[in-house]
């Protein structure tokens, strides 16, 4: 089994979410990195594919909170890093596909070329499949796991990732608004599941792994529901008011396609109250857990304040 | 836990291939129906798209196939019957996906229009997403299976629909082969990863179900690998032969299109002496078995005669 050093993974001491991301970042790209086939290995188009859009400067956001969940219900890294891994890939795969010609139509993000642009719509579609693949069969070969936690975390992943109630129903929804006036029960109902699902996913795994109780595992799927909210709105808000060199990509673009979108839909000084209201929710979530919880609370404040 | 009742289900008395295949297909078809959300239940279209591609009269062969081996070995239906429903919709989401006009861009299957000339491109690469999804939900879900089962067919699996050595390498190998000569050696590994490794699946999953040793798995392996050579060839000799109503597609297609094809490379004659040098490949491989093999058998003399 691939395995790789936690040696340099002082999060346990960190509770500020930027420094814990930055942390976090080099595990997770080394542990990457030794999940991937390398590129000399055929087929290497696919695998060229795959790493161009994985390591691609993503912020690493759900494996992150993943740890960050685990460690506030004291789990260590080795215990959830190949399972946070595996989100990454889940994620990683849905952008590749969402940018397609016939998806999204996307060109650049994080300032380069999209995989279907930088190699071509079958390699990008293949690569995308692989690595969905690759994300249950890493925890399935994840030997730091009992059987029975693997099952757990590819059940968890599999509901979150796929239809009806899991990231695919989002973006299937997402598309289906795009030529008409979507509402706000709508709207919420997309980002629920297209961002919302696999969000959910990463704090509930992360307090799983942990061995979290059930009121607890409550409380930190009602925090990662408001943070995943909370993401989406910031996101929909840098759209509306950052520039292309912030966002890596063209901006205004969700606006132009008619994509439902919390400005859109409830202007912006609006959406700044509801980003404030779903941020509250989220830090009101994590009171009841008897844990030391200032990791999570940083990160939803981190969240609300992000730039890029 | 959606369950189906396997009463109807007599394959235990049964040593023809042709039988056996009727005999498992209801038994199959009645299983997915239960394990695939309803066409009511949103998003609807993407809904309608799996069942669109999933029942589209497909022959079932890879999980009858699994149903077969599990049964020489002494397994009962309940235990096997959602992991082959799994390699029914990891084969479904394959079609779907190669179907695309960036891929083999095929309109027609099975006499039908492909998933994405009856939706549309988006819908169609959801629809396949979420049926891999669904296949390790559907396993990691399997309360008639251990844990440790159920970890070994989601690895097992995953390792046959991915990269570097399963279906998504194979049809990446493919694609890179269409503008250029291959080899009779690319020829095979081609069809080894792209064909080959979901067929050996099928086989040493209902064979590890059943709980058979490390010599019969090696055994039921080298069968199924020349079964799914068996299976390559005749396709290929069908797509020489046969007319667009025995096959439901356009035949003379992969020719047109330069494909590499077993007729392309050695000739319609030498095609044949091929096909009959790999049966009696997979025939040899099932005499060290010390199980009643007629059935297995009878399944490579079937797939040599096909004329669909």
């Amino acid at each position: 089994m691939k395995t790789v050093s936690t040696e340099g993974y002082q999060t346990g001491r960190i509770n500020d979410a930027r420094a814990f991301f930055a942390s976090c970042r080099a595990l997770i790209d080394s542990q990457l990195d030794r999940l991937i086939p390398q590129e000399p290995e055929e087929p290497i188009r696919v695998h060229s594919a795959i790493r161009w859009s994985l390591f691609a400067g993503g912020k690493r956001f759900r494996p992150a909170l993943l740890l960050a969940t685990g460690q506030t219900f004291g789990a260590g890294a080795d215990l959830l890093l190949r399972t946070a891994c595996a989100l990454e890939m889940i994620h990683t795969y849905s952008l590749i596909h969402d940018d397609l010609p016939s998806m999204d139509n996307d060109d650049l993000r994080r300032g380069r070329p999209t995989c279907h642009v930088k190699f071509d719509e079958a390699t990008a579609i293949l690569a995308g499949d692989a690595l969905q693949t690759l994300a249950f069969q890493t925890i399935a070969e994840d030997e730091n796991l009992s059987a029975h936690l693997r099952v757990q975390m590819i059940a968890e992943i599999a509901r979150s990732a796929g239809t009806p109630e899991g990231m695919v129903a989002g973006q299937a929804l997402d598309l289906d608004a795009e030529s008409r006036a979507v509402t706000k029960a709508e709207l919420e109902r997309i980002h629920h599941y297209k961002t919302g699902a696999l969000v959910r996913a990463a704090a509930r795994c992360g307090a799983i792994l942990a061995g979290a109780n059930e009121s607890e595992l409550a409380a930190v799927t009602e925090y990662a529901t408001n943070l995943g909210l909370l993401f989406q709105i910031t996101d929909d808000l840098l759209d509306v008011t950052a520039t292309a060199e912030d966002l890596g990509k063209t901006p205004g673009k969700d606006a132009r396609s008619l994509k439902a979108t919390y400005p859109a839909l409830y202007g912006i000084e609006a959406t700044h109250a509801h980003l404030e209201a779903v941020h509250r929710a989220a830090c009101s979530a994590l009171k009841s857990i008897e844990r030391p919880t200032e990791l999570l609370r940083s990160i939803a404040d981190f969240i609300r304040e992000r730039q890029t």
